[in-house]
């Protein structure tokens, strides 16, 4: 059976403690999400915050593959007219093909958080659906405590779904809302629910008792042909249901389709993409994805995998574009470091034992090299001999101060050497980091003028040992382009300044090799 | 029902990726199970390591309350003796009162990984479960890889069942030892396995399908007695069922006797013990526990719990020994702000309007306040009006620089003004961030020595608009602890220096407010 893909990362997943989406991380993980084949990316709640709005605005200028793009809100507010009312037409105002409305399900819920009658409800209800629906909105609403509804008060949730589907609702998503159903819950309540109405359902499950997986699997058992879920589980309290777990056990173990057997292999890309932009490290045991799904530790494990693959995995990584891995030591094999070298055509050059004894260095050291494949192709031709560095640093120094309550003030000053000259040269910058750019770029722009193409588009920290405080091992990976193709760099230290500047030097002389023409060209471009 | 509780945290949860326990962190959490009111603790696999055999020594020698301990192997080698086989003597030596052996109930496993016939394979159970017998001791037998046996060879796993039970096992415990099947299977498999046999039937399940906890369920459900799992879901690859959710599902949810009340309430306190004692953050998303598991972020769902606390929670967090938070967050509204206010006890003098408008300009620059509750009080008090900063930074200098070569130097030079007296001093660091820290302390411990006892526990950066590349705003993180309690600062600016430095004095500001007692004392301490 098809299953309609319903992703709330964006607004849902936003609500995770500590999580902060720009913009621009919703429009890069709403592309991700349509590559991968998701049908629904809701994208915000314009009504709450201009992030959002800007969202909307920029996401209506784009071509979407797979995805319709969806605005969340609520429905009107009580005792108004819908035509009136501010956050519907925010809602509108995002010319969406989609709107998602939350209504409340529950007569407890609607009479001590909303503060009105039943009946007033269930007008706010079909008043909001028509309004939307007038406006040429496909309408999905999201049936909020619907489960605790039945339980409370069953005919009063009856009456909201009839109400709904009278009024012209596209789908009827029931929600666990607060997260405490068990599955023999949600399939009692989504096969009530079809049998009341006609209106295709879906399922929206939160982790509470760690069940939303199930709770989702039990609504599509019962029925439902559209779930909802965020990337890796993120959300309110203790998150939604995972959609990057939620899809492969669908597909792989239920036999329903849902994406591409293409797409499916991006699941762990995707999943370790989405961390990366939310700032978070991915749960190594994420089902699926994680770096440890498919890790082997135990000796009898690691000696039965090696007999059949299938002693201990339940499936095939590949399929979800993962790898399985013995744990013998913590770092990265000779083989992913060959493999590694052969993507960038660097196999028949590449010395890889003394390439993978560097890695382990760097990587006790910090480094790492997934997302930053210019600083592991730069390492690689370094150690070939013949390799000759364009430019040569030879001191610097980055300054920051602040004076009787004037503004921060950053300077850096940088010597470099190119062949036998020395130039000397300093300038100002936002905060150190951008200083030490900036004279950098000045004093290497005078010997290659072809510099002036590149730009930084990404410039991320991670502290490493956090509990170190100030002390900590620093990783800083800086993503460049120069207008056609972006790749990234790395360098770690202790000192923020010295792993920036690390990175940052890998980059400039990347771009020099790029516009020398003797990059490899491809796989160094993430 | 009463459910007998089986942890294995100490074994199959020593097989995580990167965790490691010494014996006496064994101890330690082997203690606080059986507080917990835990009936089996697993131990360890006397036969792999010297670790574990210390251990199983001294726990020899405590007296268990509720606990019995159990050493856990597997069956005799093929073609050889109980009575010679080492692991099992090695299992016997342990002296506990119940031995645990993993013995396979595949063909499939058995033929490809045990390299031994079907028939050998059932007299290997036999004969290691009749020895164990006859040395006295209670036989637990882990029935591996039962599900996807049952699937390959349905008669044979019966067969396994039936052996076991003749040879007189104690519990038979059905392993989803992959973590590929699901509920469905699951109850099937459970309800077969009643009908072959009377021994009491345990269940044992992996994560990873994200379905660990709806399989114990399913297990329980379909009649088993005995549910198996780990602290905090740590394990094998994506990890066993988290007890720690299990346990409150089936006493709160399905009205299962599990634990005291008393005991449940340690929930909370238990896992994050062990995550202390396993050297991990314990995720804030996990049920029950969890940092975040009752904290609400949205501006509706903070406003529905300050109409009703059932509004977005399925139960009194209370009960797991977990609080409700209300996060400050861009997505909050102003009765979010004034429930924080109230709870740390400056509801009366707050000016909820301006205080909310402060909060949104300063979240427009980078500002957070979840975590970050001292820095959030301090902006409660600096509204008072009547509120006064122990000390003023004048002005201060970072430098960071590498001359021909030499390592970096990381310099910081500040001035502070307390009353009318100024001093101005210097120190190095790791880097410009870990120099401003010390220059500062060693000015601010000249006025107020009470700062002695302050320390930094963690360091955290997030580049805010990545995009913008090196001019991109910064948002920093810190939280300090006096070694009793900890509390959290943010600051935020295109400069890392000046972010670092915004969260910095705050947090010497929140020490000195705490060292003369006019914090408020809760609330605030994260």
């Amino acid at each position: 059976m098809q299953i309609s893909l319903y992703d709330t990362t964006l607004r849902d997943g936003a609500q995770t403690e500590g999580i902060s989406f720009s913009a621009e991380d919703k429009l890069r993980i709403a592309e991700r999400l349509d590559a991968f084949g998701i049908h629904y990316i809701e994208g915000g709640f314009p009504g709450s915050n201009p992030k959002d709005r800007e969202f909307f605005s920029r996401a209506a200028e784009r071509d979407w593959q797979h995805a319709r793009i969806s605005a969340f809100g609520a429905t009107r507010y009580k005792e108004t007219r819908a035509a009136d009312d501010e956050n519907l037409r925010a809602l509108i105002d995002c010319q969406t093909p989609t709107v998602t409305i939350v209504a409340k399900f529950s007569r407890f819920q609607a009479e001590t958080v909303l503060e009105t009658t039943p009946a007033e409800n269930l007008a706010m209800i079909r008043d909001s659906i028509e309004h939307l629906k007038k406006a040429g909105r496909e309408a999905i609403v999201d049936a909020e405590h619907y489960f605790d509804g039945l339980a409370h008060d069953r005919a009063y949730a009856e009456q909201c779904a009839r109400v709904a589907a009278d009024a012209g609702a596209d789908w009827l998503v029931l929600c666990d809302t607060n997260g405490g159903s068990l599955p023999t819950t949600i399939r009692e309540g989504t096969l009530a629910a079809a049998r009341w109405t006609e209106v295709p359902l879906g399922i929206h499950t939160h982790d509470d008792l760690d069940l939303a997986e199930a709770n989702a699997l039990a609504g599509i058992e019962a029925g439902a042909r559209q779930v909802q879920g965020t990337a890796n589980g993120l959300g309110e309290r203790c998150g939604n249901a995972n959609l990057l777990s939620v899809i492969p056990t669908l597909q792989l173990k239920l036999g329903h389709e849902c994406v591409e057997p293409e797409q499916l292999r991006q699941t762990a890309a995707l999943a370790r993409y989405v961390a990366e932009l939310a700032n978070v490290t991915l749960d190594p045991q994420t089902p699926f994805a994680g770096h440890s799904a498919f890790a082997h530790k135990a000796g009898y494990h690691g000696s039965g995998m090696s007999k059949h693959s299938d002693a201990y995995q339940h499936i095939d990584p590949a399929l979800v574009g993962n790898d399985s891995r013995i744990l013998i030591s913590e770092l990265s094999g000779r083989s992913s470091v060959v493999a590694k070298a052969d993507s960038l055509g660097l196999g028949d050059a590449t010395d890889a034992a003394r390439a993978l004894e560097e890695v382990k260095s760097l990587e006790e050291r910090g480094f790492q090299f997934e997302g930053a494949e210019a600083s592991f192709e730069l390492l690689l031709r370094r150690l070939e001999g013949e390799y000759q560095a364009p430019f040569e640093f030879v001191d610097f120094l980055v300054l920051a101060e602040t004076r009787e309550g004037r503004e921060m003030l950053s300077e850096a000053m940088v010597k470099i050497r190119v062949g036998e000259e020395i130039f000397h040269t300093a300038a100002e910058g936002n905060g150190p980091v951008s200083a030490l750019d900036r004279a950098a770029r000045k004093a290497l722009e005078r010997f290659f003028p072809e510099l002036g193409s590149m730009q930084l588009a990404d410039y991320k920290v991670r502290i490493l040992n956090s509990s170190e405080a100030t002390d900590a091992a620093v990783r800083v990976l800086v993503q460049s382009s120069d207008g056609e193709d972006e790749w990234g760099t790395v360098g770690s230290s202790s000192n923020i300044i010295e792993a920036s500047w690390i990175a940052l030097k890998d980059s400039y002389e990347y771009a020099l090799l790029r516009a020398r023409g003797t990059q490899s060209g491809r796989g160094a471009v993430s």
